[in-house]
């Protein structure tokens, strides 16, 4: 196995700002060449998640859960001074006054650079998360896919 | 030195959600064949502790700090929504109910897979933990020590 | 392009507990002989800030994230047990009683050892942060700086 340029990352949480760096970080080494693959993992599944109420037969436990979750990049909050989620408008609102790309655009930009994204498949078992329910363009796999392209990456990050 | 098939992970969370996210990599990346290892600092050593109150001389401080951390696998709380622990608690029932192995199951499958596991002897003197007060089977050693595996490893993690 | 012993971090975070281990790990790696490189981006960029206020010209909403966020290593909280600053000073007290090397000692260190500090340009941007609000001897740089180096580095770490 030869070393190539490669970046493989976890996201595993699911906070504003963190995916901010995740897809920054992913759509730039993407941009510079590398193979990037993303696997969403616990809370990162969050930022996949559809807007829109998908209707999906579910347990009571995994409605709860599926309630207390944000749904979709447009709902995350921010890891600190979210402030019931004042933070995070506050960041949103100047990351548009200052033209920064937000995080759906950066989310498309990853797509058209062909950034590849992995919805962890033990995790939306144990958060009752179905396909339906998440964005289109995505693969299903567990943590031996990551695994198999964390081993050929030279940048490897847990987000 | 050559690239050699070896992960290494430092454990600075002690968060339940991220703890199996480590055990579940960690195991993994055993699993096909890699040398793995995990250093456990900061809160990541209240993964380590065992669930008995072992008596030890501790300073007032230590004492302090002792009782406010969780003791073992078995009392830690999840990242979000944990809500004074009934989420953590929620978390467990389900992955039960869904046969996902638990933290302690893991932990021991990484122990039959002779995943190393070093803490950190630094932190454990700032947090007041002894030796006793944690389970059998650990290394004890510095950032030195993780330092030279890091360098070893093509899969390096922060978690 | 060959490995090299360069370690590379991107550095998120801005409690006192993890830019600790931040520290603790680069000042680690330049010891045994590694280039270390170290980016620091959002909260990240606390750690970087002047004590003392410092009188720029800013809007309304940039003034409002300055109050919120701590100035420098000595106002920065604990992840974890926090409650309100109590966490942190114990854990300040606690490290200067058992003679661990403080946050600002670490940080001179790192300069000493030459560890390069970059401040990632977009997030000083968005949190309305100046150069002129940050400790000297920084380099300012964005993302493609960060990959650059971080493609050349074994150890990569996101804290």
């Amino acid at each position: 196995m030869e070393t190539q340029k490669q970046t493989t990352m976890v996201v595993f949480s699911g906070d504003l700002d963190k995916a901010m760096a995740s897809f920054i970080i992913a759509t730039g080494a993407a941009a510079m060449g590398s193979k990037v693959t993303m696997f969403f993992t616990f809370w990162g599944l969050n930022i996949l998640r559809k807007e829109q109420f998908v209707p999906v037969q579910k347990s009571l436990l995994e409605k709860m859960f599926e309630r207390m979750m944000p749904r979709g990049p447009g709902k995350l909050g921010i890891s600190k001074l979210n402030m019931g989620g004042m933070g995070s408008a506050l960041m949103r609102h100047i990351m548009k006054k200052k033209k920064v790309a937000s995080l759906p655009e950066l989310m498309e930009l990853a797509r058209e650079l062909d950034v590849e994204m992995i919805a962890c498949t033990m995790s939306m078992d144990v958060l009752g998360i179905k396909e339906e329910e998440l964005i289109d363009g995505l693969k299903f796999a567990g943590v031996a896919t990551y695994l198999g392209e964390a081993e050929q990456s030279k940048v490897n990050l847990f987000i």
